[in-house]
């Protein structure tokens, strides 16, 4: 899904939450307020009955859940799925530069949220098409980052762009294709994006195409 | 995550959904009716301000989301990963029956919703420490299966049991030691079940520990 769009970043509050949790920071300075620890909205009310939720340990349960009382919901809240790929055209790699928050002007690979109703390829391909509007051929699986504090799992393949063709997007105000010595490592957006970089650029030097699963830690600030 | 337990299944209302999406039948059997196609929960209600919601594509967005109009918040909703393991003990496979619903009395392996905080490395252990009380030491990423109509992706690593210790659980009656030849095909839970077993013998023929990829279709009814 697109990341929504901010054309006013107010980089103190977005210095609240973790940058690549990128709904946290929209709905921070949509609502105005911080959200509770470890979600992405404040959870005050039932989604279901509208009736005021209660923080508790569910029976058979070993963590505490938003529980409306009411009607018997339980809100489970679970990491989310960041898919995406690095689409390369004849050895060079494309790269984007971010137009929105967070990260707003550093460079990235195509990815974002996945969607329901697709399978991790499909969502991989469509951010590429959305980002930078590459038509690509989805490859190998390249990594796979835990981003332990944004609830986050980033899964990044390998692809490769059917045509030369790419531009820039709503998202993406800058796009461009690169050698592995033009990649600019000081200013890469998020450290999921270094580390699908760095294996793609290891694996090509040795010849094979393996997967890299790591966590990632925070960004210092 | 624990699934909830069922203690009176009623069987016609979990055919309305899929199988392997425990929180829709668990939601359906508590709240009474059926959610939202997509969804695991009805969105009715804005969970931070309370008002009613409405189903609209928002500003520079593709997709219809629930959208407040009071509070402006949207309330984005992604695929949930399943995550787990196929314990190993001396060449024998762990498989648990399952006690509670969806496919109760079905064999499958450990594995369950990630949480929040945890890596997925993390999630396959816990889960099986939860369901069959076994000390894992989690090695390869063994399966990934995208299961497009539940909106889940189910992600099983290879793992080692430190010790022989097994044991029932809440959500496994029944847990056990197999050789290859005892794996009961017939009566697995799910198709993701079937992958990561099938998977993990192909690849001990072959001398390998690759990791494979592949969509589920959903379970003939």
């Amino acid at each position: 899904m697109p990341l929504p769009r901010e054309r006013s970043p107010r980089a103190g509050m977005a210095e609240l939450v973790d940058a690549a949790d990128s709904k946290s920071v929209a709905l921070i300075r949509r609502v105005g307020s911080i959200p509770s620890p470890g979600t992405t909205q404040s959870m005050n009310f039932c989604s279901n009955c509208g009736s005021r939720l209660v923080l508790k340990v569910p029976q058979d349960d070993f963590l505490p859940r938003y529980v409306c009382e009411n009607c018997g919901t339980i809100h489970y809240q679970n990491p989310k799925i960041v898919v995406g790929c690095v689409p390369v055209y004849e050895d060079r790699i494309l790269i984007c530069k971010r137009g929105i928050e967070p990260r707003l002007g550093f460079w990235t690979i195509c990815g974002g949220f996945m969607e329901n109703g697709e399978t991790l390829e499909e969502g991989a391909a469509r951010e590429a098409l959305e980002e930078a509007q590459v038509d690509v051929e989805i490859g190998s699986l390249l990594v796979i980052a835990n981003i332990r504090h944004a609830h986050q799992i980033h899964v990044f393949f390998r692809a490769r762009m059917r045509t030369a063709h790419f531009g820039i997007t709503h998202e993406s105000p800058e796009v461009k294709l690169v050698t592995e010595d033009e990649i600019p490592w000081g200013e890469l957006a998020f450290p999921s994006t270094e580390f699908a970089l760095r294996s793609l650029i290891a694996d090509r030097r040795a010849g094979v195409e393996r997967h890299h699963i790591a966590e990632m830690q925070r960004r210092p600030a």
